[in-house]
């Protein structure tokens, strides 16, 4: 298996996927669909889409087969982004090297592109080539990833968090809410694609729980010790904006720890899987890796 | 029919429905969840709702089977009130007689709290006591009407009309999306989990068009006319935020001829229906004659 091959491959099928599906897409404002293409289109790793893809294989089903549901992934992703970025929240100026939405589109537009790849993301669902009753499954998991219950809700915590000293179990839950749950969704919405049985399910639940907790850490040794160039927005945002992380909580070195423990857990999850889950298994070490 | 007395109960119907999901939704943060019932325990016509119930009837089915479906609506009207109340949108201070969400619980919350709601409508969805078909129908037809090609996209139409003088034709456009668009994904909505036919469906849609015409004229005619005590918020807003409006471009007497056209176009429309869509026809002429 050659992970970077393969995860090239698949970053470029869901670019081509999302780009279709925002051509194929109405707009009654042309300036509203740019605005939503400019974040879509901004690069990134495409990891929830990728994740998907690898749990569906991991379950004997072929990942590629499942690029809307991928796509809307990664919509509900730059959606969150868009608005996180917003001055009423993180007022961030630039994401992966290049100015946040609002500075370039106005704020109003940028919340409306925000809302807009949010709605997107459900139509794109129920296009997805499947069964009726797994796009309704996939809806749900991701829905209740997506919310209260999840992302939007780890985003409230992250944002009351803020000149906040915070427990270890309180940023634990913050993170899983806000980055976890749609880690998580996506691991989860693959494999139900792919006809996965339950027991199957669950170990991939954990997994993709201690996944999203090494992803965290390692994004909060990064902020520590990373280069801006490399990452594409400045370092030591987080001691900036007096925030709580892994790193001062634990120290750079306990939070190392703590993210190869996850790693091991993760892997350790997928025992029951033969070499179809390589992929997913090599995911969590490349990324806890990683430099950006 | 009684057509009052049917409304006031499918709205309190919809009303405990909506208290019920997200009572049982799990949120990770307890003043987020504050937030959104604030808003979406405000009041309010639940006017969405009670079309899809009417909808539901009029092809023979009982509106009342699908109060999942309403409460997922009205979550998504009032998910865009949010937004459009905020300070980089219309900036609006109060809204049916309340502060708006973010003069209560600050910017950031409402954009979040906005955020959920959207969210958790596409998970309530989900719940309805259906098919998977019907509800991956309805949620595809809600998904678009509520995304870029209906609500959102009028609503970037509508930021970009303030202060422009815009024609009649660009008018219907914005307010075609912005508020149209949603009634008319109700009523078909109501329709499709009623097992309608597709010439049912094209004559729904005609009606719930017109309905969406006349409601937004006789919106801009109270602009002017109505009293803020009855109608909740200040009067004369169109003209104090330089809007075009049906009466700035018909005058008041134009645009009252207009609305009476759009009221005798929606009941043609539900010529081939029987009494039981009474409530329906009712419907068209009580909005277009209200004061709020």
């Amino acid at each position: 298996m050659d992970f970077k091959k393969i995860w090239q491959r698949r970053r470029e099928l869901t670019e081509k996927c999302l780009e279709e599906e925002l051509e194929r897409g109405v707009s009654l404002d042309e300036t509203l669909k740019k605005s939503m293409e400019y974040s879509l289109m901004a690069g990134g790793k495409r990891l929830r889409p990728v994740l998907l893809m690898a749990a569906a294989d991991a379950v004997g089903g072929n990942g590629e087969n499942f690029l809307l549901s991928a796509a809307a992934l990664e919509m509900i992703h730059t959606y969150s982004l868009i608005h996180d970025d917003l001055p009423a929240m993180d007022n961030d100026d630039f994401r992966r090297g290049k100015p946040t939405n609002h500075k370039v589109y106005g704020e109003a537009a940028a919340i409306l592109a925000g809302d807009a790849l949010l709605t997107l993301a459900f139509e794109t669902l129920t296009h997805e080539n499947t069964t009726p009753e797994k796009i309704v499954a996939v809806t749900k998991e991701i829905a209740h990833a997506a919310g209260m219950a999840g992302m939007v809700g780890g985003q409230v915590l992250d944002i009351g968090a803020e000149n906040e000293n915070i427990s270890l179990q309180e940023l634990k839950k913050l993170h899983g809410g806000k980055t976890g749950a749609l880690f998580r969704a996506s691991v989860i919405s693959g494999a139900i694609l792919a006809d996965a049985g339950e027991n199957e399910i669950a170990a991939l639940g954990a997994y993709a729980e201690n996944f999203g907790l090494a992803f965290q850490i390692t994004d909060d040794i990064l902020d520590v010790t990373g280069s801006a160039l490399v990452i594409g927005k400045p370092v030591g945002s987080d001691e900036k904006n007096h925030k709580s992380t892994y790193v001062s909580l634990l120290s750079e070195a306990g939070a190392r720890q703590k993210a190869d423990e996850a790693i091991e857990n993760a892997i350790n999850a997928l025992d029951m899987f033969d070499d179809k889950a390589d992929f997913l298994r090599e995911a969590v070490r490349f990324l806890a890796g990683r430099e950006s």
